[in-house]
């Protein structure tokens, strides 16, 4: 392990993969599991770091591909990196930008060397390898950062899916040699990839765990396919990996994401879907989803959620939180977003207490029989209608 | 005067009419000169309860048009009123619906019954009167309260400004009389009109202040005239006011509104302006309103500006504020409004410093050869922009 950087395995639950760990980095501790909130341009939307602090939040994500065009990672260098220009001095994940090229990046051209695109905002082409990756991350500072991986398409063919893992790999092992001429304090995490396929699954979790990564990400999961087939990789990915180094699980997920994954052996989560829902409204309880917004909040004298410690639920009636979001008054969004960041915080230090005290499967059963997820319809309209968004 | 509320005189300014004052509520006390932000939907927008209070808020405003439509004042009135239901246990104060009904209604019909209209929402039909105010303003439980009166065009003939004035006086004779039935905890003002002749102005003053309101607000102005037809007009009024109650210039203003309207007898302002231009990117300094989205602050290290003791400034770069607001974040919405909201208080603080010193003339001087206010060209644009939003 580097000096930087540490992880302990604080206790392990029979009858599952799920564990408790302690990862240590230069801006304090995380315990796991653990849900990090995404702050694409270098803010949590709508929520400032005093309020991701009040909420339990352990560490946060940054969007590398959003911060390299704007406001540029060289500024952001300039100010002693994206810690200190955003004011979060808590510990920080970038991913490696590949994720975003893919999805909002225009005239994508692969190669060997990398990934050529040209911006979404202004049309300007960049180059992204394996190397600049390196430079642009160690420029932004956070103390976990990601290596540029090739996330392949849902569906696709395993052949296409073996060549995009092949590149990750390769991709990989010049992304651990370029890092060494940057950061020492900073960790690079290796990325398993090999989209749906059982055998590939377990080659790329074989070969990126046995690469001297001190951390993993799953990449390639919740692109679209149905929740079973993720769960069916995990099954797949997760024996194949080193015990000793802390899993993370990229772009995951909804509450019953996060108590299914670490069932699964995974111990980091991050995803825009806790705080994006919330501004559409939707809000996390201990029942399932509801929409704020619903005529049933309208007159609703107590909070949200008796239960709920969060700031929202302190302070305001759900009546009140139902107005702001039909009248689509900023503090809403606020409200809403740290309702739900608070829940996922609170639920990730649930399980936490659950593993420990060696209760992670009835925990898991009890929360999965109470907890009512938007279905796989709903979410699918709503990705369409994100994606639809997205283009305009 | 009612025990419920009070105005004393701490200081005047010679060689102007100027002065500081204490006014008691029920909900706290009020030093003045003042500036109330104005929270149009029971939220000041995109600021928490909090955040006022830590940016120096001593009084808010609501609006009794919006409220009454969304979510209605009844039920605001079942949550115990406006403080509880939005969480703002400071004083406030609520307009009487009046000059909403004129600038956002639709087929209106004026009569000397009260104004019939049809909500901007969703069409359904909606009587003000004198009477009703009152009710609906006790079900929203402001400290200080104002009657129906109607505000005048600009321009418009003497003859319509003489009859809306006049329609004004009646009806806040009736509103006298409404409000017997509801609170005496409640402080109702008058409200002086008079539109832009001279006459009919000093007529109003000395007509509205005569009457048993312990408070006055000077309205009709701020509608589109130029600025130095605004003052003119104030140095018609003070004059004709009774020294002993406090005045309130409705709807105004910006900076230099607010060091101006001071040397005229003015005691309390409010605005939507400070937060509305914020969100627009105008930001205030001691040298004038600036745009934080310009290309200048895109790596400027220091706050806005060095001097400021607001959250905004304390806490982050110019440059960091500049990408938020370039890449339309709401965390920027909110630092832009708070930074404002503080420089108006401040600015009111340094206004009463200034006049209890007796230097509130050479404060004033110095303020408006330091201060670029945004010129009278740039402000019609705005407004126009404004209206045409509006209308959509």
């Amino acid at each position: 392990m580097p000096p930087f950087f540490s992880f302990s395995i604080d206790a392990e639950c029979l009858g599952s993969w799920a564990r408790a760990g302690t990862i240590q980095t230069p801006h304090g501790t995380i315990h796991t599991p653990i849900f990090m909130p995404v702050g694409t341009q270098a803010t949590v939307k709508s929520v400032s770091p005093e309020e991701l602090h009040a909420a339990g939040t352990q560490i946060i994500l940054a969007n590398t591909y959003h911060l390299m065009l704007r406001p540029g990672s060289e500024l952001i260098a300039d100010f002693g990196g994206l810690h200190s220009f955003m004011q979060w001095d808590g510990p920080m994940l970038t991913d490696s930008g590949g994720f975003q090229v893919f999805s909002l990046g225009h005239l994508r051209k692969l190669s060997e060397e990398g990934a050529a695109f040209k911006s979404h905002l202004d049309g300007s082409p960049h180059l992204l390898t394996p190397e600049s990756v390196m430079r642009i991350e160690a420029e932004l500072g956070a103390d976990i950062i990601l290596p540029l991986d090739i996330c392949a398409a849902y569906p696709c063919s395993v052949s296409e899916a073996r060549a995009a893992m092949e590149r990750t790999h390769r991709w990989a092992e010049r992304a651990l040699l370029a890092k060494e001429k940057y950061r020492p304090e900073q960790t690079l995490f290796g990325i398993v990839q090999g989209a749906f396929d059982p055998e590939l699954r377990r080659q790329s979790a074989s070969f990126i765990g046995n690469l001297p990564f001190p951390g993993l990400s799953i990449g390639g999961l919740s692109v679209g396919e149905p929740k079973q087939m993720m769960w069916d990789m995990l099954s797949y990915v997760t024996p194949a990996l080193p015990r000793d180094k802390p899993r993370h699980l990229l772009g995951v997920g909804s509450p019953e994401d996060l108590v299914i994954g670490v069932g699964l052996g995974m111990d980091m989560f991050d995803c825009v879907l806790p705080t994006r829902v919330a501004r559409h409204g939707g809000l996390f309880t201990s029942h399932g989803r509801v929409n704020i917004k619903s005529a049933r909040f309208r007159a609703q004298h107590g909070p949200l959620e008796e239960s709920c410690d969060c700031y929202t639920c302190r302070s305001y009636s759900a009546a009140y939180v139902h107005h702001l979001a039909r009248t689509e008054e900023q503090l809403y969004y606020r409200l809403g977003s740290i309702h739900n960041i608070r829940f996922m915080l609170r639920l990730a230090g649930q399980l936490r207490e659950a593993i420990c005290a060696g209760n992670y499967p009835a925990f898991r059963d009890d929360f999965i029989a109470r907890y009512v997820p938007a279905s796989e319809k709903v979410r699918e309209e709503q990705r369409e209608k994100w994606k639809a968004a997205r283009r305009t």
